[in-house]
């Protein structure tokens, strides 16, 4: 049987010198002529353009966002990328810069390390950024840090400007990881859904929206943080929701219900004021995905109230994900 | 006994918001009008200025990089902006943004993250850099990754750019660090040395540089980096490597040849043409630091010759550090 060659094999500078090489010889890594300087040195150095630049971070830990058995190497080098350029998105910006810092233990293959490193470049060559730099250091486990920084081609949108009266929309559809999740934790074989693509739709949804947020704790949860940070409260209606196919099919009845609570779908969800709702309508087929209407922003006390059916009173939520409280 | 506040009491999404809350009161937090979203939205927003930016990443891994008894949380978080501060200073470079992505296990005291934050965010202020923006997960272990957003005044400095016949240059002194970790390591009480800030000669010292590169690694490792990146060999002569005088004093005679291998005293090693040496003799005084000639670039092959006495021939060196061999 051929030996497995793992990390401590060949060394975190090795590593990173033959990644460096590989990225080189990439086709499109040499034409953008904004980066000066590429991986392999102290720092990587780019020219900014005329742009608001949007800086943002987040991280994948094994254990706690995924277990290895749930996803590919390269999915999950994929998912790194995504889950920051969805915070972009939900801002109206667009990545364009990349640094992908990686723990791992020196048993990893490295075969396992090369395909999340190269899941990650490519995911970032596919909308247009760079993977400009990084750090790759032991751990007890495998965990991926991505920072990136996008450019907002036009208006930016925060979590902070919704007002009473707004319509509430969202992108795409609910459910899929959180069935997937479940699933999964039963022991059940499967893979984490891909995150998808909301670019295209964030920059173009900015133009409109009084406020935007990605839904990554779970919608309900997530329409909590844009009612505290706009001083507002929200009304959903339930059935509105739009749940995916497979939670539908999985859960009947209950689907809405946990699709608006579960994780990690990373839609978009937008405040959309009533004067502008026409205009959202015309953009509508530019976007890459449905939208649907699924609530209000109403004024009170920052608090989200659910309407399970039509005719019946609402009442207040509580959900989604906080990694320490489980 | 009062019970300690932890932060799986809290939650990650309180402990973020009260973190946002806190910033947004810090002097000078309010007076950059170059950011224009803060912390707490999906991402940060800033306004880029005409200068080339820098983007660097780097870890600080529990039981890898420090265990908890070699550092206090608030040095800990002054270190997670100092490795990053030191990448910047050697393009010659100034932080302006910075993200910190933090792990930690829920049972961790919130006292503890609260002083580590405080310490990053602090280290950050005192240098004329904000913290925008973050990410809070749970964790096995406590590890903190930061990205600087840097930018450059005037000329960037890579490690590419050496060339036969330049003299290597120092700044401040080394071994302190290595010498702390040994001590440690064996059990001994005591901390880890502060990083140096070297910023402002990073600065001064790219305006007359051919190559330069931060001490993490270790001198001789680094210098190699140099040397590989330029495409030339280094003569490292033993007797002029200045050695701190901790290390001095405990080492003795060996002291030289263990500073120049000992990692993380986060000096800068810059290669400045001869035809630029009296003017690096004029800036000398500006510089807030020591700067000591400890060698030259010679042509070849790439490789660190380390010449231990004068009159005796040098041999090839191999030192330092790489987190995944040891």
């Amino acid at each position: 049987m051929a030996s497995v060659r793992r990390l401590r094999d060949v060394g975190e500078h090795a590593w990173i010198g033959r990644w460096i090489t590989r990225l080189a010889r990439w086709p499109g890594a040499a034409s953008g002529g904004r980066v000066v300087v590429g991986p392999g040195d102290d720092a990587a150095a780019v020219r900014p353009g005329p742009h608001t630049l949007l800086l943002t971070t987040d991280a994948l830990i094994e254990d706690v966002h995924f277990h290895r058995s749930w996803v590919t190497p390269a999915a999950l080098g994929r998912r790194a990328f995504a889950v920051n350029a969805s915070d972009l998105a939900a801002m109206g910006a667009v990545p364009r810069f990349a640094l992908l810092a990686l723990e791992a233990p020196p048993a990893t293959p490295l075969a396992t390390i090369d395909a999340l490193a190269r899941g990650f470049a490519r995911a970032a060559t596919r909308v247009g950024a760079r993977l400009v730099g990084g750090n790759l250091a032991a751990g007890p486990h495998l965990a991926l840090t991505a920072t990136l920084v996008g450019e907002a081609p036009g208006r930016i949108v925060t979590r902070r400007g919704a007002q009473p009266g707004d319509l509430l929309y969202v992108t795409g559809a609910f459910g899929a990881c959180g069935l997937a999740v479940r699933r999964l934790a039963e022991g059940r074989a499967g893979r984490l859904p891909e995150i998808p693509r909301r670019t295209p739709a964030g920059v173009l949804l900015a133009r409109v929206a009084s406020a935007m947020i990605d839904v990554s704790d779970g919608l309900l949860q997530d329409l909590g943080h844009v009612c505290r940070a706009s001083g507002a409260a929200a009304e959903v209606e339930l059935d509105r929701v739009p749940v995916a196919p497979a939670c539908r099919q999985a859960l009947g009845l209950g689907a809405g219900a946990f699709a608006a609570q579960a994780g990690e779908d990373y839609e978009l969800l937008v405040a959309i004021p009533r004067r502008r709702e026409a205009a959202l309508l015309r953009l509508r087929r530019h976007l890459g995905c449905p939208i649907t209407r699924i609530g209000r922003i109403v004024a009170g006390r920052p608090a989200v109230r659910v309407r399970e059916q039509v005719g019946r009173p609402p009442h207040s939520a509580r959900g989604g994900f906080d990694h320490f409280r489980r």
